[in-house]
């Protein structure tokens, strides 16, 4: 049987602010057949996590940062991997049955063939809904959880900062639990906005941001305070804010600036998986998703994160089940 | 007995590059004798270092910086403690005899007055020259060994960056047994300069220095690297020359940026000593060291480390012994 396949790609590579006109929507016909011996599956795509990373792998100077399969360069052209979960619909591995629901490295396309069906995993449980396994618990929330235990070590009573926490004010106190939050685009001085709401200075800042932020936050820090540093979204847009934090308070602080990537915590997934859902069964955690309905909603969803549009875990929900 | 004490202190706050006219020697009248009870010391000093943290404590901002004694803010017109050699003149404390060596907190003065005898610890070995307690034995070399062995943790092969280094580039490579020196000054693009001397990338990178060597070595670090920031002297003096490392670097070449300070480390002196002192003995390190004379130097001295003229660990010899 063959199908068409819509897929996402950039015209041409990104150095600046992503625009939805950068992106296409383009079609293959794909024969859902495996070659016998191949151990490739093909997967109906569901949901497709949509993550600020991925600008940095269509920019011109993108191939320095190949770490893994989903860092490497994006051609303009072809299609775009990324986190997602779908359901099996062809499979030379014994691993996986037609009608299986799987995790892992798909694409922003309709259908994955998955190589040898290396980077995927069964979803067994039916206790959650299956957009977590693209969000709270896939890549996002399994970097959440190693950037903040693993490389902030957070110790009893500290005071945590995070940037980027995402969606409105009332909702992170309200609903998620956070202390207090603010909007950065109502602030004017980030410094002093930080020493309004953390009067005994922060001792770990999780940061999503970089630029002002992370400068702000390293001159209200705590001595042997730690940065998380996951990402620097302000900083993927445009090179010229540059974060320059004072390294003479890093120095007197002994402030400790560390980047992390996910790659090397992907053995803390069990443990990750057990505590997650411990937490949202005993609903001590909440997951928020934003999700846009089709394939071709990905570059306005994409694009969106860099404007702040998203309230949650930007997902694209690409077929229903 | 009454002396004259001649010591150096600051006119008013420096918060740019020190200039001599900003410094001036002043006398006071010391009565060579100590209250019964006190516990107190009185150093005639030999040896007092030199040091480009003093200028942060010039500055008018400094009060935000005191983590021990010897980060206090320098008032204008009063005495500027710093780590020396001398003799005891005089003692409460049944630690210390007359003419006893003595190495610890004393002062950019002729004789300084040491409460209750706190920061003082006794010369007990003849075997190394009395300056060397004030330099590669003292806060220097303790720093630069815990910067190396705790904060960077070197492993076998990997590569080492230096800045500040200190001295002619003949010197550290044939003297001083460095693979490989550079001269900044006649540098152009610094980025391109370590790519050449490190083709296969950085791995730990002691800074001194900060601003645009931050950004040079951060944009050649391999993957996992590590900076010990000891401190950023090209930013003492000017506000405006910030480091802005690339942060996308550092999140994916995970490298970790670590202030430190000396007071943190205090406990590792014991295993300092015995290891500095073995290689010193066996001519495996030299100790290099750039002596002014007479405590009317001291502003000199001090002003020549933020142009880069002194070679090796810079001392006024306060009085001969």
């Amino acid at each position: 049987m063959e199908v068409s396949n819509h897929y996402v790609t950039i015209k041409h590579d990104i150095n600046g602010s992503p625009a939805e006109s950068d992106f296409e929507l383009r079609t293959t016909t794909l024969a859902l057949a495996v070659l016998g011996g191949s151990k490739d599956v093909i997967v109906k795509n569901l949901y497709v996590s949509i993550d600020p990373y991925q600008l940095n792998r269509m920019k011109s100077d993108s191939s320095s940062r190949i770490v893994s399969n989903s860092s490497t360069r994006i051609v303009p052209g072809q299609a775009i991997n990324a986190h997602g979960v779908g359901r099996v619909v062809a499979s030379d591995n014994p691993e996986f049955e037609i009608d299986d629901f799987v995790v892992g490295l798909l694409g922003w396309e309709e259908y994955s063939v998955v190589k040898g069906g290396d980077t995927l995993s069964k979803i067994s449980s039916t206790e959650f809904p299956l957009s977590l396994y693209a969000g709270i618990f896939g890549t996002s929330g399994l970097t959440a959880y190693v950037g903040f235990f693993n490389v902030c070590k957070p110790k009893k009573g500290e005071k945590v900062f995070v940037s980027a926490a995402s969606g409105s004010v009332d909702m992170l106190k309200d609903q998620l639990g956070f202390d207090n939050a603010f909007n950065y685009k109502e602030e004017i001085d980030l410094k002093s906005t930080l020493k309004r709401y953390f009067p005994d200075g922060i001792d770990i800042y999780f940061d999503n941001v970089g630029g002002e932020m992370l400068e702000a936050a390293v001159a209200n820090m705590n001595a042997f305070g730690r940065v998380a540093l996951c990402g620097v979204i302000s900083e993927y847009t445009d090179k010229g804010r540059k974060a320059a934090p004072d390294m003479l308070d890093v120095v007197y602080k002994r402030i400790s600036i560390n980047g992390f990537l996910l790659v090397d915590y992907l053995h803390m997934f069990g443990e990750f998986m057990s505590i997650t859902s411990e937490h949202l069964r005993h609903k001590r955690m909440h997951a928020l998703e934003d999700v846009s309905q089709g394939i071709e909603s990905v570059p306005s969803a994409f694009v969106g994160l860099f404007r702040g549009l998203n309230v949650g875990k930007k997902l694209v929900e690409v077929t229903k089940i």
